[in-house]
């Protein structure tokens, strides 16, 4: 069996990493496994930097994460990913979250692509910038989690983009969109709900100062779906699977 | 000379507590800093929890914040606290971020008070709650740095207070406050400036759901002047002064 180059880190979740229930914020979630790549990728010397000097850069199109437990503030825990596998189009990274008992708490798998920094188009995965990692090519195209589309709006927000949503790519970093699907939702929900699946789809960036509006459906079997929506472009679609906090 | 108790922590900065010119976010600063105070109480045996025992919480009046250099991502800063001094009414708390060469960054004071959580007044300093900080007791009322009222405003945004904004508290965060009053500013302006001095004042808790507005006032000196407005109160007052960066 091929077996990818794995990576580590450790981390103590700090209070302010969580919210009002004490459990981790699920946009710092994302984050903080897409460090770990960013961290891996340094350590092999294929940092950003050293991508941005070939004229490119990787873009993230869909996130699945499937959840046991969020981990709390306090706890510390690790967090190892892999570059799993790639293709001609795309490449697969796996991340977990271990808590200090060695449970696993979290496992996502993104798919990447890579992005010509000047036409801005996906480019094709380059032999040379993935040998680092020891990921294993193949042929096959693999298909994510589906995300399912809205049938009745239940209710939406409105949100401008932030000055700190943006990052170093000078677009708004992929766990906004979840800060923004959460958000639409009651707080009365969210404090006595928690995640067990994520699924995010994102079909075009947005920009500092666009003007979002974040749908959803929330069915009675704890399903929501939503839309992220910018200048009438679907920017990104995410699902979650809640289950009640006892 | 009396001296408090000092409590310090390590911390690596990972990328996303960085804006997209790479320095440590303003908000996050200060919720890295308030952390430790947390952390301190804890270890000495008055956590938070053990206030509310006491049918007490913290809150937070004032922070002068000094800047000498922004922290970026990818640097490991040690942050140390001490309980300084009290009085009857007010407890001031001092906040060192050092570099790892030993340099400091940033200095921050805060001034907390102690809320009766069942008539959210303020209540009296209590000499046992202090003991353990072995904090100096002292008779004078300290003034902290002032706020500039605005005298033309030069622009605006409203924002929404969303779930991720309420901490334990079930209020807004302060160092939420600081997020609406930078947002408010230009992204040109932000991505070219760092503040070396922050004065905010808070008046009126904001609570879930509230709508805010930020107005600002910028004038040549490179000081921003800002109130958060909330249901026609206004909720803070901030001061910054930036300079250029290089």
């Amino acid at each position: 069996m091929f077996v990818a180059k794995q990576y580590s880190e450790k981390h103590q979740i700090p209070y302010y990493e969580c919210d009002t229930t004490q459990f981790l914020k699920i946009p710092t979630l994302v984050k903080m496994l897409i460090k770990t790549s960013g961290a891996q990728s340094d350590a092999l010397g294929v940092s950003d930097e050293f991508m941005a000097s070939l004229g490119l850069g990787w873009i993230i199109l869909q996130h699945d994460i499937f959840i046991k437990r969020l981990p709390k503030a306090g706890e510390t825990i690790t967090v190892t990913t892999e570059a799993e596998s790639y293709n001609k189009f795309f490449c697969y990274r796996h991340f977990w979250v271990h808590d200090e008992a060695g449970n696993e708490c979290v496992f996502m798998n993104t798919t990447f692509s890579i992005m010509d920094l000047e036409t801005r188009k996906m480019g094709s995965v380059d032999d040379e910038v993935l040998a680092p990692f020891e990921s294993e090519k193949i042929k096959r195209i693999r298909r994510g989690e589906k995300t399912l589309p809205l049938e009745t709006v239940h209710g939406e927000k409105e949100y401008t983009v932030r000055y700190y949503d943006i990052d170093m790519n000078k677009h708004v970093n992929n766990s906004v969109y979840l800060d923004w699907a959460v958000d639409s939702l009651d707080a009365a929900f969210l404090m006595t709900h928690t995640p067990e699946k994520i699924v995010v789809k994102f079909n075009k960036e947005v920009l500092y100062g666009n003007k979002i509006k974040s749908e959803y459906q929330l069915d009675d079997d704890g399903i929501s779906r939503h839309n992220i929506i910018s200048k009438n472009d679907n920017s990104a679609k995410v699902t979650i699977t809640w289950k009640s906090l006892d």
